[in-house]
């Protein structure tokens, strides 16, 4: 679902929802109100009259576990079992289920995951198609109207848990799924940062320009919004600041 | 313009190329009749009928400079003067151009730095919108319906040039611009390939598996498929395979 505005849908994603049977939504947490209303204004302009919403209950997660990968394992496992049970108890034999992916699928998503899952545990046979949408990383850049990388040079993508261990030797690193504001563990001297959260929804902040500057006011904004909306979603490049030439050379 | 195929298109794309007055294009070389064929298709489908179009010719760019950055920077700077005239030429003021750029303007293309060149140089004043599209990585993806990164991990956005050098301590790697077949360089043993060229279009190729079984098929079916239409554009998820477990260990 791109962005979230219908109009960020590429025409054969509307296509593509145009001849779903079924809407899955599996959505849980504070944004879920936020995230519906989204889902309902892009059905509103290209869904079928015909179109089920059904919602899928997520099981409970462990947000602080001691081993983190083992628990995503077992989550996402809880997960299949329900959604395989939607799937088999909504769509009849050869039904057409949706699920709109905020953001794309390919970025921090876990659905293609769960229903590869739901097909190697043969809990039901389902073929998948996937149709690419706009990214929030595409948003950011197309909101600062910049490349992601500098002329020949490469990206790096991750998350805020692991920007302070693998920032070294990138020059332009997006970092999303950032609770927190690890932007501040660097060396801000370093940094500009692009940055931008509810991309493409009407509440769309985003801030650029020398991390030194902008690095408390940016974690203030993101602290503020996240009380008042009770929810945040953002997503930042670092572009490394060329060095500053020494007394004496050139 | 996404990958080409009008499908492809956000609807804020197509919208925008519908209220375009002149669309500019900027090709060259041998994938030019090509990309100018994908564009005629998806101009039929969604511009508006007094569009016109105005070739852009590019100047010489050295492709085996002494100093790439510098030959990299001097063939911008000559772009922007030729974009400029172009724009002065066949817009009248308050005028809207628009630039369909092949995959999405914030990976490995130049258009939106040339505009800020034209800019900066004072060249012309002009707005820029971007309009994000489906990049070939997301085209890559959803044709293998895998997700870019790992549970939790990050993703490193590179070119054919350096892949060799900045491989260690990655498992999720995107090569782009890759004109040779630099998988080779990697230890095959270590890696899957997600591999696809031409991807959205009528002769799209897509190949995936381990590196070791695969690496020497995409580098005879890449050199056939130029030989054959006279230019590739490809672009492969490199994906770490999981350490075999050692003898008595677990």
């Amino acid at each position: 679902m791109g962005v979230g505005d219908p109009e960020s849908l590429t025409h054969a994603a509307s296509r593509a929802l145009a001849s779903a049977d079924v809407l899955f939504t599996v959505d849980k947490g504070e944004a879920k109100a936020d995230l519906n209303a989204l889902r309902a204004q892009v059905c509103a302009v290209y869904a079928g009259p015909g179109l089920r919403v059904v919602e899928v209950e997520e099981p409970e997660r462990d947000r602080a576990p001691a081993d983190y990968r083992a628990e995503v394992r077992r989550w996402h496992a809880a997960r299949a079992a329900v959604w395989a049970d939607a799937l088999l108890t909504e769509l009849d034999e050869g039904g057409r289920g949706a699920f709109l992916v905020w953001g794309d699928p390919a970025l921090y998503d876990s659905s293609l995951r769960i229903l590869d899952d739901i097909r190697e545990r043969g809990l039901v046979d389902v073929d998948v198609e996937v149709v690419p949408g706009i990214s929030s990383v595409q948003a950011l850049t197309a909101r600062h109207r910049i490349p992601l990388n500098t002329v020949g040079g490469s990206v790096h993508i991750t998350t805020g848990r692991r920007l302070a261990a693998e920032v070294a030797g990138h020059d332009s690193v997006v970092v999303m799924l950032d609770g927190a504001a690890a932007w501040r563990t660097l060396d801000a001297d370093d940094w500009d940062i692009y940055w931008g959260a509810y991309l493409g929804a009407a509440d769309e902040i985003a801030l650029a320009g020398p991390l030194a500057e902008l690095s408390a006011q940016i974690a203030a904004v993101k602290q503020e919004a996240r009380a008042r909306k009770g929810w945040i979603m953002d997503v930042y490049l670092l572009r490394r600041r060329p060095a500053p030439r020494r007394d004496g050379a050139g």
